[in-house]
């Protein structure tokens, strides 16, 4: 076999076969394939696509390029759930711990943010003293006591991803829908949960610009992971407004414990409840009214709360800055972002929002930047609102005072104050189980 | 500037501006530019092809990678001719003396064969004592002297030519006909010539498989020529059959001077009458059928002949071979390939004739292989012919009498023998000039 042999046939719009894929995978990451080869190739299934089929034996390859986490030694089902980033995207802090409430078991790798999306793991870090790398037999410990454990990344957890993704980087080949789709199942494979729902956002926002991306996205991760064996379904969930009050990472911790607690804002309770109940349907036999029922049970009777509380006090975290929010640290700079008009937000760029969050220090642009763990951005008005000029919009926070105006700049850039009347979306916009996809119009509301 | 954003852009099928071609040519030949970024461009240019603005751009910064030859000193008007490789064909050395005869000045830089088509180079290096490789100002002296020279190519012609071919073979994008047409016209822009004249080749032994291909291609080169200021005109000709009745080096000399002396195959004179009439159009300012007659007359009158011998006795090599055949080097090993049943010749695979010939010897599969220059084969009957069982169809030439049995099996394989009438295809298809594309039917025999 040789790998000009392979470019030639996808370039010429012809599938590879598991044994060509397999030769592929494996010779790149034995270094037997140069960068240039690959290159070509990514650059080739950017154009011609990939069938099903021959993703599936993509991210198979992938996942077993390096360790496959054995979850076998925990009790009963594992669920993973896994995010394709957004904004104030804090979703994994409350229907995790609110799915393993309900008795589901989730022993879940995240990953650090980059760009505008914040990641899990910074979250949680802003916790004092919760340890994200514990070990192999102290994280399934913590699953089998409180019925979830959030960790650090590996560093051997599908090494192909990381070659090629490290490629794709800086060749403009990582948008690309079947390379991303093998990409996040790769590494949700290797991580060995039985059950993987998937929220793929969509809106401005998200790495997905139209619902219509994000159900091709969908569709073929969750075709992905029911090829091999998982049982796996997907959200696509609106990204085009931040997603909840809070933005960075204290601020979104404080939000998820709020929300834990029944006093969080009603878009992340939503989502956060349809989120867990469907980690609660899949995980068991009943139907989704029954899971969303027990779900709501366990926000009202705290239980999803104190299994969160139980959780970062296993990893070694401080409590008492969740139950306490006078505990948490907050930055010594604020400053009020005012209205510059009346009139009603048309729209809030969330992307940019994203960004004036990352600018003042909440954010990474760089692998190697280090992160304010206090910095961010509370909104006080979201798209839709009616406003007065001068009211306040939202307020930033930061340890570096320098850093207030450039971000109060970039956030006002991100909303639009005019007239009219906006369309209003659902919140969840599509759901794909199997092979079925079910779009929710703005009537549906969820 | 950054490499990834052109690449990008290309992806997204946006055109690169002058500036950001300059960028990466420049990038890629100076190293700054890794393989691999250029990799994924080459691809990207397979899938979203180049305007007739990027195409010029590109060449003409690939012309200026290396040495543009200044043909200045060489009074008179300068003519190039390209043949985009076939089996069979010698017609530089027919046509470029004719038109020599006829005052054009012909400085010509050619190169090796490789794969089944043969390389002019290679043919001159079979007459004893031909020096292909005289320094610029011989060259110089010999067109002053003859009308005509035809030396190998120079090292630092088009470098960055030299460095993404050697990547896009490796890479399977050398199958794109902008990343083509760059290739050869880069080559010819450097070389320095005021017209150019193309023949693209079509059929079974040509890459371009159809004649729509091959006008696309001519019609981008023509298109660059013409950006660069040269005059560039090109003919769509055949090669569904070899093209004369010799394949291999020292017997296709021999066709050569045959056909210059009024002695050779039909379709060989009339395409290498064609070839020089519109040299000499495109260097003077005569009519195409005057130009026609006055080639015909140097055939006739016996000057394009002596000019081909004055240019091989300036290079150092035998005339008498070219005067006398049976001065020529025989290769020791004959054998005549039979038919093996009565019919007609419905097709021949011309590629595979011109690899049953490369297996005797008169080819390179690689770079490094050494040519045995006597080896080859002389065709008794073509696609057409009406033939017996037993008849000779051709007679193979080698110096190694072992691979007589496996080209012979080799060439009966490219030979369909059938019933029923075959469709006359015209030997020029199609001629582009300026912007105007003029097809021929199989009516309008040339």
């Amino acid at each position: 076999m040789r790998m000009y042999d392979l470019i030639e046939k996808k370039k010429n719009g012809y599938p590879l076969s598991p044994e060509e894929i397999r030769y592929m995978v494996d010779g790149y990451v034995q270094e037997r394939i140069p960068d240039y080869q690959m290159a070509a190739m990514l650059m080739a299934v950017c154009w011609r696509g990939m069938t099903d089929e021959e993703l599936a034996a993509l991210t198979d390859r992938m996942a077993h390029s390096g360790e496959m986490v054995d979850l076998s030694g925990i009790p009963g089902v594992k669920a993973d759930k896994h995010s394709t980033g957004g904004v104030g995207d804090k979703t994994t802090l409350i229907a995790c711990p609110a799915a393993a409430a309900c008795g589901v078991k989730i022993a879940k790798m995240s990953g650090k943010g980059l760009g505008h999306t914040g990641g899990t793991v910074d979250k949680l870090e802003s916790i004092p003293g919760y340890r994200t790398n514990v070990d192999r037999e102290e994280f399934f410990d913590i699953v089998k006591k409180c019925g979830i454990s959030v960790i650090g990344q590996s560093g051997n957890l599908a090494p192909a991803d990381k070659k090629m993704y490290a490629l794709r980087d800086v060749t403009a080949t990582v948008e690309s829908i079947p390379l991303i789709a093998a990409s996040i199942m790769s590494k949700k494979l290797a991580a060995g949960s039985d059950c993987i729902l998937l929220d793929v956002k969509t809106g401005s926002g998200a790495f997905m610009k139209t619902a219509k991306e994000a159900v091709t996205l969908a569709r073929k991760m969750v075709s992905i992971g029911s090829h091999a064996g998982r049982k796996t379904a997907a959200l696509i969930t609106d990204m085009d407004v931040p997603l909840g009050n809070c933005i960075g990472n204290s601020l979104e911790v404080w939000e998820a414990a709020m929300t834990l607690q029944g006093r969080g804002p009603e878009d992340l309770t939503v989502l956060c409840t349809e989120l867990a109940a469907r980690m609660v349907q899949m995980a068991g036999e009943e139907p989704l009214s029954i899971c969303q029922e027990r779900v709501r049970q366990a926000f009202a009777d705290g239980s999803a709360f104190e299994t969160l509380l139980d959780m970062v006090e296993a990893h070694g975290g401080d409590r008492r800055v969740l139950e306490d929010p006078d505990k948490m640290e907050k930055a010594p700079y604020t400053m009020e972002v005012k209205a510059p008009a009346a009139g009603r937000i048309l729209h809030m760029d969330t992307h940019q929002c994203g960004m004036a969050a990352c600018m003042l220090g909440a954010g990474r642009e760089r692998k190697e930047d280090k992160i304010d763990y206090s910095a961010g951005i509370v909104l006080k008005r979201k798209t839709g609102c009616k406003i007065e000029k001068g009211e306040t919009l939202a307020i930033l926070h930061t340890s570096r005072k320098e850093l207030l105006e450039g971000a109060a700049q970039r956030f006002l850039e991100a909303v639009t104050i005019g007239e009219g009347e906006i369309e209003r979306k659902p919140l969840i916009l599509a759901e794909v189980d199997g092979k079925t996809v079910k779009w929710y119009d703005s009537g549906s509301d969820k």
